[in-house]
């Protein structure tokens, strides 16, 4: 753990835990929603929608703490920027789980059909496997406050982007024999994990600021 | 003003009246892709898109004014809030920013084409004045701290939803005869509108936290 905790340990390692245990939750809903929308589990995709409101609450209560804590401890350096950029990585995190249920909620709109088409089945499985890599790159980053994972983690955010694009691809042949409805769901839900990876990198960057190593 | 402000008074009215600038860019923004598109300007969208870097430089510039302030001023009650809102609506901005590049890049992303076909023309247009609606709401509410006003925009965001709603519809017509990169790109279109609405909601969300009326 970090030195500087030694000032306000017990506050703040309770909160750099609770955001733990957050960024845990975004992964495994995003997980959870891939495995859901290739496998066309209508089951598993509630379960996901569901859940989402575990995460917000824990959203919403690492906000009231990061402020009480600048309220009440009014750190400096250190201490400061691991709650500045706590309360950022919380708004982040929130986003990626409401990806998550974005991704979920395909399944009941394309019922009956199932969830994904034949042609874009493999590149959404890949943009899946993209999410957590970055997740578990993130989550080590803020683990260990690695500076080099957090950098690391723009080459996977080009992956997502490639994986993105070749999905866009796919639904501009012609000869898919998609409904446009499927091309309208499909679009969107190559932008909800373009988002979610973005979100990644966002974090990745407050790890680098927390570490003092760029704004 | 604020009465908070007699303790601090002349570096948080700095912060506050550079955070109104930036709403203002953001929200001339939008306008201006808005036009853009509905006119198929392709000028007018190369400029949307070249000065987003202002918009991003005076986000940052406010990340690190707040994260000074929280370290030297060490701000309590109305204060704090205002700092932490500011970091919060300073991120939000930035984003509404990035939506107003992303809708502005589909006039060269279209072209030959003109940007909008005529069956989604209406409501493309009627997206952006929603948008400049509510962004003129979430201004007034920042400048006045007018908790009246920020109610009141949940309003316009079910208005937008409903426009975003009645542009899917528009695409899932089998009878307009466009082409899938058309659905794909007016589908993304359809969501940076969707996501500026969200954005403009949580400014207002912050105002009413700055206000000490909610979270």
């Amino acid at each position: 753990m970090r030195e500087s905790y030694d000032s306000h340990g017990a506050e703040l390692a309770a909160f750099t835990n609770r955001l733990a245990d957050l960024a845990r939750l975004a992964e495994g809903a995003m997980n959870r929603a891939t495995t859901a929308v290739v496998a066309g589990d209508a089951e598993l995709a509630r379960t996901v929608v569901a859940e989402e409101g575990t995460i917000v609450a824990l959203h919403h209560r690492l906000d009231e703490e990061a402020v009480e804590m600048l309220a009440e401890l009014r750190p400096v350096a250190g201490d400061l920027r691991t709650i500045v950029a706590g309360l950022r990585m919380s708004a982040d995190l929130a986003r990626m789980g409401a990806m998550a249920r974005h991704v979920a909620e395909l399944v009941p709109r394309m019922a009956p059909r199932p969830a994904l088409p034949p042609v874009v089945l493999p590149t959404v499985a890949a943009m899946g496997e993209t999410a957590q890599r970055l997740m578990a790159k993130v989550r080590a980053a803020m683990a260990r406050h690695d500076t080099e994972a957090a950098y690391e983690l723009d080459r996977d955010d080009d992956e997502m982007d490639r994986l993105v694009s070749s999905l866009y691809r796919d639904l501009l042949c012609a000869d898919h024999g998609l409904d446009v409805e499927a091309v309208l769901e499909l679009t969107l839900l190559g932008r909800y994990y373009e988002r979610f990876a973005d979100h990644a990198v966002s974090l990745a960057r407050r790890v680098l600021f927390q570490a003092g190593a760029a704004g």
